[in-house]
Parts: structure tokens; sequence; C-alpha cells
């Protein structure tokens, strides 16, 4: 007899033939005597589709708006749903974000959830309800209508999980569970059946899509066990969980790559203070976020400046770059949007020593050549061209044997 | 400076064009100077989808997930129409049924307004704003989603404009305003100036679908001025309002029919007290809703007893009056689908003998027989052999003169 959380995406909720196979399958765990919550997203296109209505109506669609808009949403398939449970004869109820009480800031389309009240949850649940909760959305203070953003939903599931103490939190994906790389580029890649929280975030923010880094943040912070599997098999997935023993052992838990990055130099800069914040305040001014930064001295008084930026801010940043250089006297800017930043994650690195060197050992055999490098505790990415991409990925999840069960270096 | 509540219906905001054409056309009334407050139904379409996809879930979907469901629909135009006003530079906020706090019973997909919060939409109009409310939802006391009906925005709009006490209330259509009968089987139709709320609540109630009745009912407690007029051109169109001298002198203000009854006849029916009751109670249980119900005496101890049903539930009601007919030991039953009932209506009547004699008058010239005939203060209804339903209209229209602008009989 567990509590259960279950969020279910919406290419799972996609029509009304998915929407009843997905009740089944829920009223299967239900049946079995578990308390189950539901989350759900938009059914799959939906959310596109309310998108190309406001920017048809309105470029640069109000974000207030926007949020009622993109509610509707959620809106449709928990109501589905729960129809869905019915007709097959169980008890259900939707609520929406003002039922719940999913209670959020004021940030209109990425709004953080600041409190939750579980009142109405665990009444529904003690009359034998499955109760089915749309994903994505909140309130204010005020009622007004909020959205979490892309990926909203996972972050509905654990912040539920977490307020109700549920025993587990699942995650139904089109996948299996997170793997040790992209299985596209990649034939060895496996399947990880546990994986720490610190680790899944690294995945998440170097790009990993199987989760958003929100959710993974604040399982991590309420130490809720997460499990990410498959919609259309009973496969256990992954289990992201505190850190243990195990997890320490292995060096490297995966391999990620990110192509959507470009690269900006500046050679020649005055190595003297205040030079770094006189390039990146206009930079951050025109809303660029700013990835790694790297800065090299050189010999005398001149230092040189790169850095990377998403792909569809380059040529902004570069024009904005081009300004500052000449005000502050640097030698020339160049740029390239042909790279891609690979990064190697895992706990055990804290205790292991020469995993970076291996890292790059294995890149120099493949005739590899880094262009920039930034570490974390758990994580070494590296800059390369970006037509070494698939084989970069390839040598350094074989290299650190990956492919095997078992790990040996 | 007025304050007024204009209603525009789903095929008023079919799609994002049509969306900001309405947007600028209430944008021209703020900038006059008034108040506005917008209600608006689902885009054309979208209600009858959302129906299909429920029922591919549940064949009856569950009333409260289907009003969870179909609100869904009018939160998507309120938002979208919040953003054209935006894109055009003026200010709008669009409002729910629960931010509007427009709180109604629980009876899901047919519920009743109890009360309106008018604070919020005060507040944003007193800000500069276009208020946009999402017709057709309100909310339980419990915050349950609960919608109005089939014509709830009708109701949303009139109801509004009762609680802020607006000027007036508009109801934008796709036609003209109301007719002296339907245009399309009568070419001398004229649009009607003004009528009192029992005519267009008469006229409701036999079918015509320009207004809903429940909001002529609202408009007429409340005594809120509605104006029935064309989205699609600035001609004014119908005024509903209290009944006048004027009114008066018109002995007939309009002519409708209907064509989706069907009649039932038991003849020799007993006639002791408790005979109707008999027939009728389990009819009733069977939730089909009798309209017309004649009896006439025979002679002898023996009456006829004649109905009409709902022509989607003739042969229900049949097979249940063949049941009662062996209990009750009537005589035999007959019945058809082919008849339609035509309707005078108009307060003139009150004042006036002889309009329903001129009617049957009327009727007879065309060699028209009169199977059933029923009246109210202000209405007389034949009902005739289906076949001659055009020919009866257009006889009684142009017969008590209503193809002229002054009316002679």
């Amino acid at each position: 007899m567990a509590l259960i959380v279950q969020k279910f995406g919406g290419t799972s909720v996609a029509n009304p033939e998915k929407i009843k196979a997905v009740a089944a399958r829920v009223m299967g765990y239900s049946r079995q005597g578990h308390k189950v919550v539901v989350v759900l997203s938009a059914m799959a296109g939906e959310t596109n589709r309310l998108i190309s209505l406001a920017t048809e109506v309105q470029e640069q669609p109000d974000t207030r708006e926007m949020d009622v808009l993109l509610s509707s949403g959620e809106q449709v398939t928990v109501a589905l749903f729960a129809m869905a449970v019915k007709a097959a004869g169980q008890e259900a109820v939707s609520l929406l974000g003002d039922q719940v009480k999913i209670i959020t800031d004021t940030m209109h389309t990425k709004a953080r959830i600041k409190s939750i009240d579980t009142e109405p949850i665990t009444r529904h649940l003690a009359a034998g309800k499955i109760v089915v909760v749309a994903g994505f959305q909140g309130v204010t203070d005020d009622l007004d209508i909020t959205t979490l953003g892309r990926g909203g939903s996972d972050t509905t599931a654990v912040a539920l999980a977490a307020a109700l103490k549920a025993d587990q939190c699942e995650i139904y994906t089109d996948v299996e569970g997170v793997y040790t790389t992209d299985p596209n580029i990649c034939s060895s890649a496996r399947k990880i059946d546990r994986i720490s929280y610190d680790e899944m975030l690294e995945l998440a923010s170097l790009g990993a899509k199987v989760l958003d880094i929100r959710s993974v943040g604040f399982a991590k912070r309420y130490k809720v066990p997460v499990h990410v599997r498959s919609t259309f098999t009973e496969a256990v997935g992954t289990l992201v969980v505190e850190e243990d023993k195990d997890m320490e052992s292995m060096l490297v838990s995966g391999v990620t790559y990110n192509k959507n990055e470009a690269r900006i130099t500046l050679s020649k800069v005055q190595d003297v203070p205040g030079v770094a914040s006189k390039i990146f305040t206009p930079i951050s001014d025109a809303g660029i976020v700013v990835d790694m930064i790297i800065q090299n001295t050189r010999a005398g008084e001149m230092t040189d400046m790169t850095f990377t930026v998403p792909r569809t801010d380059y040529k902004k940043a570069m024009s904005i770059v081009q300004d500052i250089v000449a005000e502050i006297g640097a030698g020339d800017v160049t740029g390239s949007e042909q790279i891609a930043k690979v990064s190697i994650v895992g706990v055990g690195m804290r205790n292991h020593s020469g995993i970076a060197t291996t890292m790059f050992r294995i890149l120099a055999e493949e005739g590899i050549n880094i262009q920039m490098i930034s570490t974390s505790e758990i994580k070494v990415s590296c800059v390369i061209d970006e037509k070494y991409t698939e084989l970069a990925v390839r040598s350094l999840h074989d290299g650190f044997g990956l492919h095997q069960t078992g790990q040996s270096v």
C-alpha cells in the first residue's frame, strides 16, 4: 500500500485511445491497493497548436494571457483521463492548479512553485479516488493562472510527491529510462539502473531531455525517489535517488553532448580589473545566457577571453562584442558556430584523480582537438569541433567502460 | 460614457483573424470612452470537438469532468482576445469563471448562476482595461468548474450586465437581430426594432435560436436592456426591453415554427380522476419532456388525450404509451412524426380579442387543417401537418401584416 505519483507526458496521452490505455495501467496500480496521483501534460501537439494561435494574434504574446491559454491544454487531458477511469468503473477526480492550490510566484510562463495544499488530494485519495492533476500549471496568490515552463509537468509531479510525502514519483516517458549516452549515436549505450540526483542534475543541465532539471533539483532537495520509466513497457527504468557507495565506485555514469552553442573569442584583451564586467554586462543585458567562460593569460598584460552562448544568440552576441572590442581596445574577435560540448558526468570523480586526463587522452587518440575545457566536481566538459561529436561520444562512452555492465578504465 | 457588456458567439471568434477583427471593434467603443466588458464563447467548432473527444473516452461522459473539459474552450478565446487587444496597444485582462466569481449551483452541464462578485471586473475597468470574461462557465462554492448549458454565454453576458448595472447588454450574432419570422422560409420577414421580454421569451421557447431563453428571463427579471445585433455590420439590431405602448399596438410581433415534435393520441380514455397522472408519470420518469397536452371530452365517460413530445423521443414515448393503454383499458393509440407547431406571438393579444380566430381563418383559407391548439396570454400555437409549415408561416406573417413596417389586420 504505497502512495505513488505518476506523471505521463503528452505523447502518452496524445489521443483518446492512448488516454484509455494509460488509464488502464494506472487503474492496475490502484487495484493493487496503491493510492495513485496522476499528473498529466497536454496532448502531444496541443501546446504548439496553442502557441501558434497566440503568435497569430500577438507577435510577442502577453505572458499572463499565454498562461491562461496554455493551461487549457492540461485541463483537457485531466478531464478526459478522469472520464476514462470512470468509464472503466473506478472513481476519479480531476484537479486544476487552483484546485490543488499549487501556489506559484508571478513569473508568468516560468513560474516557481511556492506552496502546495495537500488537503484536496488527500481527501479525494481517502475517498478511494484516483486523483488526476493538471501538470505544468499553478496560480498566484491572486488566483491568476501561471505555468511552470516547458517540462513543467515533471516539476509538478515531483513537487506533489514531495508535498504528499509519496513513496515514489514515477515519470513515464517514451524511452526506458536514463541512458549512459544518446542511443541514437552510440549503439552500445545502456540504460542506467540507479543514478544520483547530482549526476542527473548535471546530465539535465548538459542537455539530457528525459527529466526537466528543475524537477531533479526539487527531488534532491526533498529526497523524492524518482523512477524514470517507459509508458509502453512494464520494465523497470532508472531510479534517481540519493548517492550511495555503488555509484561512487563508478568513475563515469554518463556521456552527454550539446550542439546548441557557439564560441566567441576576444584576443589581446587588456588584463585589468573590470574588463570582464565590461564584456559580459552588455551581453547579459541583451538577455543572452553565457555558458562557459575561459580566460587564458598571455605573456605581458594581455589575455584571451573565450566564452560560449546559445547558437541562436550567436549573431547578436557577436555584434555586441564587436562594439565592446573598440571600446576596450582589445585585439580581434573570432568565433565559431560549428562547435559541440562533450561532457562526462559521475560522482565517482570526487574521489578519483585522473578522470579528466583520461578524457583528454581518449580524445587525443582520436585526433580530436580540445578548444575549451570546463570542470565541476562531478563533470568534465570539452568544447570540440562539431564534426567530431559522434566520434567523441562513442570513444568516451566505450573508453570509460560504459558499454559494459561493470566498469573498468 | 456608458458601461456596456458585449457578447460575441463562436462564429465571431472562430479564428485569429476574426478575433482581431472583433477586438478592433470593441476597442472602438473603448476609445469613445465607454467601459467595455466582453463575454466570449468558444471558437466555432471547438465545443463539438471536445464533446467528440469525451464520447470517445466515455459513452456518457461524467458531467463534472465534462464541465472541466468544455470550459477550456472559452479559456482559449478569452486569452487570445486579450492578446489581440494588447497587440493593438490597449490594455485588457481575461477572467475565467472562478476569477469573476460567477458562483453557480452544482448542476453540472446546466448550472444556474447564484451570485456574481463584481469587484474584480470593476477594479480592472477602473484601471482602464477591457475586461474579457469567459462565457458559459462558473464555479460551485467548492470551486468545481460548472457550465451553463448551450447558449450559456448569453446568460453570462446578461447576468454580468445585471450585476454590473450596465447601461446595455449587446449580444452580437451572425444575423442582424430578431426577425418577424425565419427569413429562410419567408422572404418578407423583417427585422424587429423593439420587442418586449415576454415576447422574446415566447419566441425563444418556441424555437427562435437568436437568444438563449434563460438569458431573456434574466434580462426581464433585472430589467437589462438587451441589444441583439450583427457582428458584421454597424447596423442597429433588435432591442429587447420592457413592454411599452408602441408594442401593445402591434397585435402580433412574430411568427415562429418548430418541426422537432411528434404527436401521440390516446382515444377512448376513461374520463376518471387520476388517468392523466397514470399516462404522464411513466413518460416523465423516462426523461421525456411533454410539450402540449390537449384533452377532448367525448360523449359519455370517454375522452381523447393528445400530446406532443420531442421527435427524438417519439419511439420511446409510443412504446411506453402502448403499455399504459393496456393497463388503463383505453382505446387505440395513434401518432405522427410529420407535424409542425406554428405560433404567433405578441403582447398586443392581451388587449385584443379575435387574434386566435384570425389565425384559424388564415390557416383555413389555405386549406390547412389544425390538429391541436394551445394558447397563452401572448401566444397562439397550432399543430398542423408538417408539409404545410412554410405555407402556414408565410400566410400568417403577411396575413397579420408583418411584411409591412406598420401593421394592419
